[in-house]
């Protein structure tokens, strides 16, 4: 008794931090919903014309009547229903076929500039004839018949184009799916439109909003509306499965990736691991790089799961696939490396007790203080020096320059930046937060190393959005509530390690901290209801606004013609011919 | 073990027998909720004029800028979203006040009428002169100064209408609140408008669908976004209470209602109590009666709770009140009565083991068998036949006619059924659901009585909804989704009560009963998928069907006009003026 007479000071000191933090989080997040909500209108009512303003998607088309093509059904429907600004309608198609021609024929393209290039490159050089290029016709270019690349590649490039023509018919006339995009003359019919009921069954004529031309996943279009839903609920399960299995390995490689343990069962490493500089080192930041190694891996295979649930836009399976990984993080790294240091020693009290974990979380919690501390240090200062520096992309677009790049092309390709990577990024800095909020009280140190990573990440991240990167896509902030969701996920995770953590020392006050979390849950209910909406949907106030110019429709409606079936000769009958699948009205001056 | 072993043959066919009813309900309630859908789709796309159709409600309107009365606000607002559709708006005002006034004013009407009924058969009767009725001014008319009743009401007729005239005034120009009512002259914008957003934040401009004009409760139409939910919440926790703290009562009381405890604790009812007669009846139907009276005081409660949520429309406010009385009847009827019989003895079992409940309900649920059956029969016999000869209203009309009517209107008022009450109604069928599912198995001679029941209310309240009763208002089956989800907790509940009697009984293959849990909650959740959102909002397909007529705005504008802000000369300069807070534009031709 005495001994928590005599820390009761400190913990009534932790007790009002905790509600100070708490609170600070609620003020800034708020402040943050709201100026994110703002920019989002902003953005979204500006002058300029965005084809994707003027656009809806239409999934879950039912049969056609007998004698009606899918585009008059199409027409039809919407005409009767928004007869003054229905423009036109595009009949969604199974590109797939069409797409891979594409490709090849692209990828023949720049063979043929790359063999080019290289002939004039030779010609150049030595003789006046030079010498031409040659490449191996089988597997890789490594085994075949040795032809001409030039001649080759026109050859191929001819042979392709005319495939590519009689598939693009083809795939117009034929291949219609059960999805379409309407063009509307008016952003706020559109705004309306995907926000409205259409049928009375719930699973036919479902409208949403169009996403921009370019994130636009053209082969999720064509599921179902149940089929998206079970989609959906297998994905999560193997999610799951994922975060609960991966738990295991992570557990190993913690407890096998200490020096002891190397030196042990991988005895060829002594004479390197006994210098005492490497030694430091390696003692200091070996598990923590084999961690963030190990979850480099991971964000591909969410990515495409994410895409498997049946999302139509790209931004979407961004967001979808980092709240995954934000999960998988948080639960792998920061519960399985906190409890997991322990998890031989006290598997038997969370197999008795499982409602004890949290108890069990506070508990090993001051044992890995050193850790996390040191990978926030690492995360900033690797990280970020990369970051910053873009070492590794420097290096890899001199070797390319050196000895791939031939033509201008390839060299603006070898630079290209790509964008910034939301998918993973903002995971880590969530789990970041969470460390530094989960450490905040116990050890208060991470403080300053948590403010250095997020004043450093405002600057060197603001310059990288702003100036480096190439955004893939525009999705006007609909990541912000997605994040301010994980961030009270993370404030709720360490209310409830606080809780755990008085519990273990016995405080007699620690119900003092009960209401926390439930104000955070009642936080977290308040901003859903006031600002979620208008994430989800364009306010109509917002989509009514001026805009700069007359919208050109034309344009609009061409923007959405996926590159596979744009032709070649766009100014040409032709191409008229091959939109014909697409109707038009009269209605549009 | 011998005896499980001999069992076994009878509990398989329980097993087998709990599948299929739960198949066959999961069949009949998909059928019925197609059937419901398409039900409301026709009544909604029904070419014929319905006020409500053409108009939205607009609640949380901001503060108006300097110069602009909410009028001019609301007008420009959705003129520049609706250019084309929108027809006028009416400002909502507190008629608190002029509708006492208009109380007062109609309540002297009747007794005008009423004296002069007396006092021209008084005139026929007797002396050519007659006698003029006369009454007190005080209290409920039983003190005061008597008066002559003829000039007393004629005077303050002449007073009151000068007071509500002044007051209409005032309420139009000064009592305007945060909300609107807004018209359009095409039912597809009204009801896209009430399903889009229009406001970035979510807590202004909040559009819904305008109930009809008799249903509109226009005392909760001022009431703001977080205020509704604050006190949908706290409505929620008071039911909650109320269910929870009901139980004791009803403990009580079928613990005290049997036929000893009476004889003991009100002994002057022992020379009736004695007859052999009275005593089968009384022993047979006496604690289920108490019950039945019980339950009848509560619907009052629960209505005027769920009008405290600040619910905009009648039907509505009785759907929650219904939905809270469901659970309410439920919990406390048969999950009390039936734990109840042996409450006393097995308190401290579920204190104990609080996750026993359903083990516990299964095994008290066979003893009370012949309560249910009795109950069951009872209501059909006794509330049946009420229903079909309705003889207490016929009483009541016949009493009425012969001591109180005198004038034509009051005969009527008289004789005037009412609506169904589905409040009450429903909630009580539902009971009986989860009666006879719950003893379908167990005491499958519920079940004939069940099917009658059902039967026999499919014949009389068909009739009795179509033939008799006034409906006080038209939900377009909004009820229904509500009821089908009751169907499915009643189910659920007898699954769950079915896995207790095989825990119960230790039947060995009793985890085969797991999975119907799990499937009735995905059921209820693709039904709820699939129809739910075209019973919330109306299909924009539903909504653009041709009218037989073109809709005579000016009659929808004024069926929304409350009747105590009704002039009495409707067609004089003196309403135009009135109404001159309420917009009008010039677009509608």
């Amino acid at each position: 008794m005495a001994n928590i007479e005599e820390k009761s000071p400190r913990l009534w000191a932790f007790l009002i931090a905790t509600y100070w933090i708490s609170v600070v989080t609620y003020f800034l997040s708020w402040k943050a919903y709201k100026h994110v909500s703002a920019l989002r209108a902003n953005a979204l009512m500006s002058p300029e014309v965005k084809p994707e303003q003027f656009a809806v998607l239409v999934r879950d088309l039912p049969d056609v009547t007998q004698g009606q093509t899918r585009k008059e059904q199409v027409d039809s429907y919407f005409k009767s229903l928004y007869a003054e600004t229905f423009y036109r309608s595009m009949v969604v198609t199974n590109n797939k076929e069409v797409d891979k021609i594409w490709g090849e024929l692209e990828g023949y393209k720049k063979k043929l500039a790359h063999a080019e290039a290289i002939y004039a490159e030779s010609q150049k050089k030595g003789s006046s004839a030079g010498t031409r290029p040659t490449n191996k016709t089988g597997f890789l270019g490594l085994c075949g018949k040795k032809v001409d690349s030039i001649e080759y590649c026109t050859e191929k490039i001819n042979e392709l184009t005319q495939k590519l023509e009689a598939e693009q018919k083809v795939t117009l006339r034929e291949k219609q799916q059960r999805s379409a995009l309407v063009f509307f003359t008016s952003r706020v019919t559109a705004a309306s439109a995907a926000q409205s009921l259409h049928a009375q069954m719930v699973d036919r004529w479902t409208v949403t909003e169009a996403p921009e031309p370019r994130q636009l996943v053209w082969s999720n279009l064509r599921i179902k509306f149940f089929e998206r839903i079970i989609r959906q609920y297998i994905v999560y399960i193997v999610v799951f499965l994922t975060i609960v299995f991966y738990m295991i390995p992570i557990g190993f490689i913690s407890a096998l990736t200490t020096l002891a343990n190397l030196k042990k069962y991988l005895p060829f490493l002594k004479p390197i691991v006994k210098q005492d500089a490497i030694k430091t080192v390696l003692e200091a930041y070996l598990p923590q790089l084999a961690l963030i190694i190990f979850l480099a891996l991971l964000p591909k295979l969410l990515l495409f799961l994410s895409k498997t649930e049946g999302i139509p836009s790209g931004s979407h399976v961004v967001r979808a696939a980092s709240g995954k990984y934000f999960y998988f993080t948080v639960l792998n790294v920061f519960i399985g490396v906190t409890v997991g240091g322990t998890l031989f020693s006290t598997f038997k009290t969370i197999e008795k007790h499982p409602n004890r974990v949290f108890e069990l979380l506070a508990k090993s919690l001051p044992g890995n203080a050193t850790f996390f501390l040191t990978f926030v240090a690492l995360k900033f200062f690797v990280g970020y020096g990369l970051e910053l520096s873009r070492i590794v992309p420097l290096i890899i677009y001199h070797l390319k320059r050196k000895y791939l790049c031939k033509t201008e092309a390839e060299l603006k390709d070898a630079w290209f930046p790509g964008d910034l990577g939301y998918a993973t990024r903002f995971p880590g800095d969530m789990l970041i937060l969470t460390i530094v909020l989960c450490y905040a009280v116990i050890a208060p140190v991470i403080i300053p190393f948590g403010v250095l990573y997020f004043a450093l990440g405002w600057l060197i991240l603001r310059n990288q959005a702003l100036k480096v990167y190439v955004p893939a896509y525009e999705s006007y902030g609909k990541m912000w509530p997605h994040m301010h969701t994980r961030v009270i996920s993370a404030l709720l995770l360490y209310q409830a390690t606080m809780l755990g953590y008085f519990g273990v020392v016995k405080f007699y006050y620690t119900p003092i901290l009960i209401p926390l979390p439930i104000l955070s849950l009642i936080f977290a209910y308040v901003c859903r209801q006031k600002f979620y909406k208008a994430f989800c949907h364009t306010a109509l106030e917002v989509a009514c606004q001026e805009l700069k110019e007359t919208p050109q429709m034309e344009q609009i409606f061409k923007s959405y013609i996926p590159p596979s079936l744009c032709s070649e000769k766009q100014e040409d009958e032709q191409f008229e011919d091959a939109l014909s699948q697409v109707s038009r009205t009269g209605s549009f001056v």
